[in-house]
């Protein structure tokens, strides 16, 4: 007993820490008791007829299934419930003269089986996937259409019935609009709007924190299972682009509302074009794929040398830095609101990007291993060689002092470079899957320097991955273009304090 | 006029096919109806009560919430309905006791602030996190609650209105159930397993997809927009692992309905680990992010010179058919639900992933740009390598011959490597952003040397990519196994055909 209130107590706790970090949760609480109780007291009011009180149900229920958190919620809720209601009002009415008119015996027959034909179309049509948003007004047509079908049958006041009815869902509709609407509004554009300036943000995060990473060699000791069966985890990295990658779902949803908002707050525009935050978001997902990916450098078995890393450091970590930056700019313009400022947004972390290309240009031997390069042994490779560029003019006299060099060069290069690989074997979950570091001790030599080259290779591959980013950044910048020319976003201040 | 009855005509056709090519939802429509029209059937026979047909509602009511498309969700709906019920009765009880004790006056007062507490607190906890599951529970109770003090409140009939509810909600939820379980049962179980192995298939035809698009040097002559802002698109390569990645919801709900289901069908087990199921989608989806990231490389602006990317067809191609075989078997194992044979089913795409990884260690002068390698033009360099490797000891002597050799070959094997990239100038939102294609003439040559290597790099990034994908496929295996020891799969029968 004691341990089951020790857990309540917690649970308050938390239900408490969630309504302070987000108050907005509490008013929304206090707006759904405050519209019950107005809905309670009308009732009571009017209550004098036997009639309201007993199809008091339909007021209640209208307001507890149309109170949704945000506005543009509401509206459809609304909007279905009242087509719902209509339609099977209409339907009802002429079923019911139909089976009057059938007579006493067949009346119910009749009755029964259209409640099978219509409850077989409803439920059939709202399984259509551009039915989606409809799915509500589908369930409160069958279900209005069934009570009117089975209670009027009794009583056969099918007009009175339906009226009432009408009237008291108007009633609760109308509570829960003004309610709603006018006391501190919750809009779904808002969420949407602050949901994409956060994006922005987390992916900021996720991307400086992947480079910083990996050039510490942040190595993961145990890589959590969590990750590598992508489910949630309390890793700040791996939650910045999560969080961004996962959030398709919600902006779905919460587009479909915020088109049913009217202007309000800063978004003073009809047909504010939502559908360009989306596709934003979407633009800015294509490049957290690359944040990813980065981040799948730093979990993968294969390490890159840390010495190696050390050489492009300054340069990994400027396009690091000016692509996170980019991001946050872009991040408290749609925040603000502002558009661009004249001048290209994207020229630092494409001179920084061009650099990291440089470098890696200048010190690709680093990158690769060359040990191997079979030249003069192997004459298929000239084949090779000449059948690729029919320009060739390699001059064979060179061909055996080349190999020399590269020979002796490598083999120093690479032999120091293999990793502590032993850390890693007790990862959790087993990870160390590269098949060479448990096979026999007979070809090891060959398969360790296999191990490396492809430990060296990863280093290119982040780099890669990071120019590719960049590059990928354009097309944010481009949607963000289209949204605050389409939304009419201000110039920026900045602008007019340098006139 | 004829252009809505054509639309109407198609949507007819459409949804037609919808039933057509899932038999399912059509059955799940006839059941509902079916539904319904019992639960009609059965209050019109009892229906010489009065009361029950002014309270014949609340089992329609309870039929269209509860009744869901699969038996898990139905469960689930069922329990919270029962629950919520319950105790918004037993709390009404009292509060009604305690609202009679107070007097005639101050009743409703009291009533209806009961109804402003139970609202504000039914509404602020379903938004706690955990209890998102509960979430119906929560709006049955406030709507149950409501109810029965307003409508109670005229009546004076408080334990009459709560059994006769309670009756009426027993009935409609036990019609439900035997209609939902016994007549041809739709299993969320079933779907999530169907969904799993789909999850295979279709990551498989991505994979292989993309590595023959890759040497194929399938390049779009514009990139459809809708990919890059990662909507949905018509792109069977695209959607392979778009799927895979997009079904996490699906399989978190799925789940949540899953483990509400009893033992039925070929899951005849309790505490079946259907939390396996998802944990294993989730390795899976760890390795389509690698899938994602080789289409990533074919939708790059940066794209390597086609004659180099045949070099590496072979093993390309190998590492790609065999890591999709593997899929393909894994993903038919998980649909027969049987273990895996004796023997390592990673064996051949590591063999494979090994290769590739030797051709590139012994080509790997076709993935660089190796004629900046200013070796003896730099001193720094040395300096470099000598701070990296202790143990260094290249011969002075050799480094201008290596240079040489260096300069001439690359200048020679680069220059024709460049891509024809005017096709790419148009591409659809014009993405090809990279900047030193519109850079000014003077610093072109430069610029284009950076080109250069940067596409070659990208050949580099493709197959690291494909040797890290071989690599987790590691661990969807070892999630197999778990989840088959844990779900007793059955063993191959190919294994007592050999014996």
């Amino acid at each position: 007993i004691c341990k089951s209130l020790n857990d309540f107590q917690e649970f308050a706790v938390r239900a408490w820490e969630m309504g302070r970090s987000d108050p907005k949760k509490v008013i929304f609480a206090i707006k759904m008791g405050l519209a019950l109780s107005i809905v309670s007291l009308l009732i009571f009011w009017k209550g004098s007829n036997e009639e309201i009180s007993q199809y008091s149900i339909w007021a209640i229920l209208t307001v507890i299934v149309m109170f949704e958190y945000s506005i543009g919620a509401t509206l459809i809720k609304g909007f279905n419930r009242v087509l719902g209601t209509v339609c099977a009002g209409i339907l009802a009415f002429f079923c019911a003269e139909l089976s009057i008119l059938a007579g006493d015996q067949r009346e119910e027959v009749l009755i029964v089986a259209s409640i099978f034909i219509a409850g077989f179309f409803s439920s059939y049509l709202r399984l259509y996937p551009t039915m989606a948003p409809y799915e509500y007004g589908f369930r409160v047509f069958i279900l209005t259409y069934c009570i009117l079908m089975v209670a009027g049958n009794r009583t056969r006041e099918y007009n009175t019935a339906v009226l009432t009815r009408l009237v008291l869902i108007a009633v609760g509709a109308g509570v829960c609009f003004v309610v709603n609407v006018f006391i501190y509004p919750i809009w779904a554009g808002d969420a949407l709007h602050g949901l994409v300036a956060k994006n922005f943000m987390d992916l900021a995060i996720s991307l400086e924190g992947c480079v910083n990473g990996y050039l510490k060699c942040v190595e993961y000791e145990r890589v959590p299972s969590k990750i590598l069966t992508f489910q949630a985890y309390d890793d700040p990295l791996y939650n910045g682009y999560r969080s961004v990658l996962e959030s398709t779902k919600r902006e779905d949803s919460l587009f479909g509302f915020a088109i049913w908002e009217p202007p309000h707050g800063r978004f003073r525009m009809f047909n504010y074009p939502w559908k360009n935050y989306v596709k934003m978001s979407g633009a800015l997902r294509h490049s957290a794929f690359m944040v990813m990916a980065l981040h799948g450098c730093i979990l993968s078995e294969i390490q890159a040398p840390a010495e190696r890393r050390q050489v492009f450091r300054s340069e990994l970590q400027r396009v690091g830095a000016e692509g996170a930056n980019v991001l946050r700019e872009l991040g408290s313009k749609v925040d603000k609101m502002e558009k661009l400022s004249p001048g290209d947004i994207l020229k630092e972390v494409h001179e920084a990007a061009g650099q990291l290309q440089k470098k890696i240009d200048e010190r690709s031997y680093l990158l690769v291993n060359s040990e191997r390069w079979e030249i003069s042994r192997d004459p298929q490779v000239f084949q090779e060689l000449e059948n690729l560029k029919e320009n060739e003019n390699i001059k064979l006299g060179f061909k055996s002092a080349s190999e020399a060099v590269l020979d002796i060069r490598s083999l120093t290069l690479s032999t120091p470079s293999l990793p502590p690989k032993d850390s890693q074997d007790n990862l959790l979950a087993k990870q160390a899957s590269w098949p060479s570091l448990d096979a026999g001790t007979g070809i090891e030599q060959s398969e360790c320097r296999t191990y490396e080259s492809a430990s060296a290779l990863s280093l290119a591959m982040f780099a890669s991955l990071l120019i590719e980013f960049s590059a990928r950044l354009q097309n944010v910048v481009e949607s963000f273009e289209e949204l605050s020319e389409k939304a009419n976003f201000v110039e920026p201040i900045m602008n007019s304090a340098t006139v």
